[in-house]
Parts: structure tokens; C-alpha cells; sequence
């Protein structure tokens, strides 16, 4: 099945991951539809984990889990229409093994490869699954306000750091840090982004920083060198952003959002036992649900 | 009408406030009961408010609101018991404006003044008030598990620092930082102290930081001088606790949480314009709802 990008939506994207016909990121793919980071862990964890997503909602905002463990094409949603009671079905045909491009598999806590699927790794009655809300989620929004994100019109990845940024531990997740998504604006365009943003509540919502005196506050060593994702450019893509010959470059500084990289680094600091799985860094599952569905404020 | 500990519920307390007989702060009063940190916010700014709460839900906890701009006696609820989908009515003969033991009243960003009640000052429909969950809520339960908090044990007031943890910021609220409230443990004890603390999901919950290491993750200067509350001492009551000679005192280390302080100290900072009122503070409003009423962990 062929992805054109136009004419995507969440269901082509998966089914195209489903039969290994798409093996790449997904940002960019089926625009307005949520995407999402997604997390397998061992039933004894679930618990916990949760509760880490419940008082860290920024950085890991939970959209649905597993139906009962072991389930993986039943979810449970947590995001509904603020006017509504009844919670969004995030994907009707959904099969958590399949539906990423590629999974990363870690045993004991440590990385043990990548795969197209993870068919096998699944434990029946004994993996839940967890999906992550996806700042990509908001991309089409800035691009459809003329505030295209750098990365995007680029075609990278979008850089990604770990910062000091303690996060609220919760059980046996105890220890991580928040990780962040930068995409650098002009300073007479914050307010305009933090707007936009802002009503993704359930994909990270409004940036958690700004401005050049926040690499500092983070605990970012250099902009210029994220620990995911690509190295940020100038916007003449000719050098490396957030250099010191760099930082007047057109009134541009660098914006922070929560990123779902946070859940993963917190699961595996935690050294769990057992097999731990997730996507592939930038390798989404992309749901049925559309912004407009659950933002209210974004414009359809 | 007087107060003794053993026998009050939370509306004792409401009514001795309202008819200021009570005039002191709350903490050891009406065990189990929640209490609550008061806000008042001109309407304008409480989308924003809220949103706060919802990005900062362990320091800034979110348990009921005014129904509509101006009420002061009809409350919309938040929080229920986990097993039920209707909110649990956290207060049935309440007023905003009486029954907190003390306020404090800001005008344009600037402390105004203390006060027994804010009945003249209250803005019918405009003023929305907002109650967000205190620590005290759970002092209860660890005392019952023979962990009585050393400030209750000493009767003094819990001490609380600023921290250099940024909250993440919502709309006008930009640039607040975490406040935490501190007690003492040994390290042997801090497991079971996390684990009861945990339930109160909206009254903190477990731990953010814990150790002397934590002192300086959270940017604390001095844990013997807090910004708020009394200088806490060592167990003999006789030092300051976490001087550098009272620091290997019996394995007792600092164990921090997250207080109901926090919203109060991001809306200074947010420099509003108009009248702003909250609680004095440790002068709580004790509500009707019991901590075995909404977190079924705890044993009631």
C-alpha cells in the first residue's frame, strides 16, 4: 500500500506499518491525525506507570492502555471532547504488535534490537500497552498558522534532549528527568505558538520553555547537540543552531515542549525485569482520532 | 463554639472559622478530613488557572471550584471515589469567603492585607474561588502508621522552601516554581513512608525528592531556613535540623512534597491585575470528605 501524504489517514499509516510496507517515521504522515509514542511493560508495572502518566501529564500524557493485559487491538481511551462524557475511541482497527513502523525490544533493561513487529515478544494476559500523546500531534497546526516547524520544512527529525528537570517519581519509577522537543521560533512569535499549542492538552500542549536563558534552566549542555532526533539547523540549513556564531540568527530561540521520549528514559532507568517494549524512536502508531475531535479549540 | 481535636469533623471546623472563633491555623485539626488551600481569582484568569492545575497536578492538586463566577457556596467537584463516575461533594454548607480561619487579600499583585473573612471583598460574579489539596491531608495516616510527622509532634508548623523545579507554564502563569513542604524520615523508613503517602493522589501523594542529595537537585539553599512555616528541629528539639552538625542525626534525611503553596506563589508571580485572595498560611478550609472516602487505599 502506497502512503501519499495528503490523502493519509491514522488507519493507512497503520495498516501500511502493519504490512511492513512503511518502515520510516511518521511525522509528516496523515496530517491533524493524533500520533502516538507507545510503551509495553510487564502487568506488574502497570500500576505504577500509570500513576507516573497521572502526575507527569505534560511529558507523558497517557491517551489509553491495554483493555486488560495482554490485550493488544482492545484499549481502554482516557481522551474524550471536553463536551462529552464518553471517551474517543482512539482506533478501531488497532493492533499494537503490528501498528509501529519499528519497535525497539529491551530485556532485563537493556536494549536488545529493533523489529518490524513484536508478534512474538507479546506476552498474552501478561504485556499492557500504553500510548503516549506525540508533540507531531500539534505540527500541522503551526503549519497551517504560516509557523512551520524548522525540522518539518527541513525534512529531519526533530531534536530531542534530556534535561535536569526532575520528574515526580511514582513507585518503582523513580529517578527520571523530563526529555524535550525543541523547534526554534522567532521571539515575536512565541505568544502566537504558545496559543496554538496550548489547546493540544493531551500531546504536551504549550511549551514548557523558551528563550536562550532556558537551555541553562533545562540543563541543556547544547542545543546543537541533541541526545534524539536530528541536529537543529540555521534556517539557510548551513549551520548548526544554537552555536555561538549562531544565536543572533534572525531573532530565532529555541522552544521546548514535554516530549513522550520522557516515559521511555524514566522505564528504563528503572531497570524493570522481564522484556520491556516500545516503538522505534520518530516511528509512531497514528490513531483514527483527528486534533479536532479532542481540541476544541484547534481549527478544523 | 469550641474545638477539641479528637471529636471534630470538617464542617466543626468550617463553622468555628466563619464565626472567628477559630483564628489559628488548621494542621492536627479534624483528623482524616481534607483540607484545602483557598485562590480567588477575578474571572478572567481562570481558564488559565485551571490549565495550571492540569499541567502541575502533584504540587498544584485541583479539588473543586466555584460552579459559576461569583459563587462562593456552590462548588463544582473534582475528585470522586475511583469506583464511582460521580464527583464526591466535597463540602455541603461551605462558604468561601468565612471559612477559611484567615486570609490574605492582594490588590494589583501587592499584599493588601490579612483578614477574618473576604465577605466586602468578594466580587459577586466575577471572584471564582478554588480549592487545592493540602499535605495536612495525609499527616493522619502516618501518624497512624506510628510516622507522625516531627512538626505535629512538636507542634509547630511544617517547613516549606521554594525550589528551582519550574512548573510548566500555563498561559498568564509563566515562571513559577515548585514549593514543597518538608518532614523528616529515616532512610530505613522512606519506603513505608512513600507507600502510604501514594494513595492521596490528590493531596500530593508520595514524595517528590527525598535525601540530602535532593536538597540541592531542588535548588533548596538551606534546609534549616524555610521560606514558609517554622525552622525545623532536630528530634531532641533542641538544633536546627540539617545544620552541618545535626546532619547525620539518627539516619534522618529530608523527604520533600509537593504543597499546596505553589499555586499561591505562581499567581504572585503572574502580577494580575485586580483583587486576588487566598488563606492565610496553614489557615486551611477543612472540607466534609474523609481521606477513606476518595483514596481507598488508605484504611480508614
Amino acid at each position: 500500500m502506497a502512503l501519499t501524504n495528503a490523502t493519509n489517514n491514522g488507519r493507512a499509516v497503520r495498516l501500511a506499518a502493519r504490512s511492513n510496507t512503511l518502515s520510516s517515521p511518521t511525522a509528516g504522515l496523515a496530517p491533524s491525525y493524533l500520533q502516538a509514542n507507545l510503551i509495553v511493560l510487564p502487568r506488574q508495572y502497570a500500576t505504577d506507570f500509570r500513576l507516573l502518566c497521572a502526575r507527569n501529564p505534560v511529558p507523558c500524557p497517557l491517551l489509553a492502555e491495554s483493555d486488560r493485559p495482554g490485550s493488544f487491538n482492545e484499549l481502554k481511551s482516557y481522551i474524550r471532547h471536553p463536551s462529552s462524557s464518553s471517551p474517543v475511541t482512539v482506533a478501531s482497527d488497532i493492533d499494537l504488535r503490528t501498528d509501529a513502523p519499528k519497535y525497539r525490544i529491551y530485556k532485563d533493561g537493556t536494549l536488545a534490537g529493533e523489529a518490524a513487529d513484536i508478534v512474538d515478544a507479546w506476552q498474552p494476559e501478561n504485556h499492557v500497552g500504553f500510548l503516549i500523546g506525540c508533540s507531531y500531534s500539534f505540527d500541522d497546526a503551526l503549519s497551517a498558522a504560516g509557523l512551520t516547524p524548522r525540522y518539518v520544512a527541513q525534512g529531519f527529525n526533530v531534536p530531542m534532549y534530556r534535561t535536569t528537570v526532575p520528574l515526580c517519581p511514582a513507585g518503582v519509577f523513580v529517578g527520571g528527568t523530563v526529555v524535550v522537543s525543541m523547534r526554534p521560533y522567532r521571539s515575536s512569535d512565541i505568544t502566537k505558538v504558545r496559543d496554538i499549542t496550548r489547546a493540544f492538552v493531551t500531546t504536551h500542549g504549550e511549551p514548557i520553555a523558551w528563550g536562550w536563558e532556558a537551555v541553562s534552566r533545562l540543563g541543556i549542555a547544547d542545543v546543537g547537540k541533541p541526545e534524539w532526533g536530528d541536529v537543529p539547523l540555521t534556517a539557510d540549513g548551513k549551520r548548526v543552531f544554537g552555536c555561538q556564531d549562531t544565536k543572533e540568527e534572525d531573532d530565532y530561540v529555541p522552544v521546548f515542549w514535554g516530549c513522550g521520549v520522557t516515559p521511555q528514559e524514566a522505564v528504563m532507568r528503572a531497570n524493570l525485569t522481564g522484556t520491556v517494549m516500545g516503538h522505534a524512536p520518530g516511528h509512531m502508531i497514528v490513531l483514527d482520532v483527528q486534533d479536532r475531535d479532542v481540541f476544541p479549540e484547534v481549527r478544523g
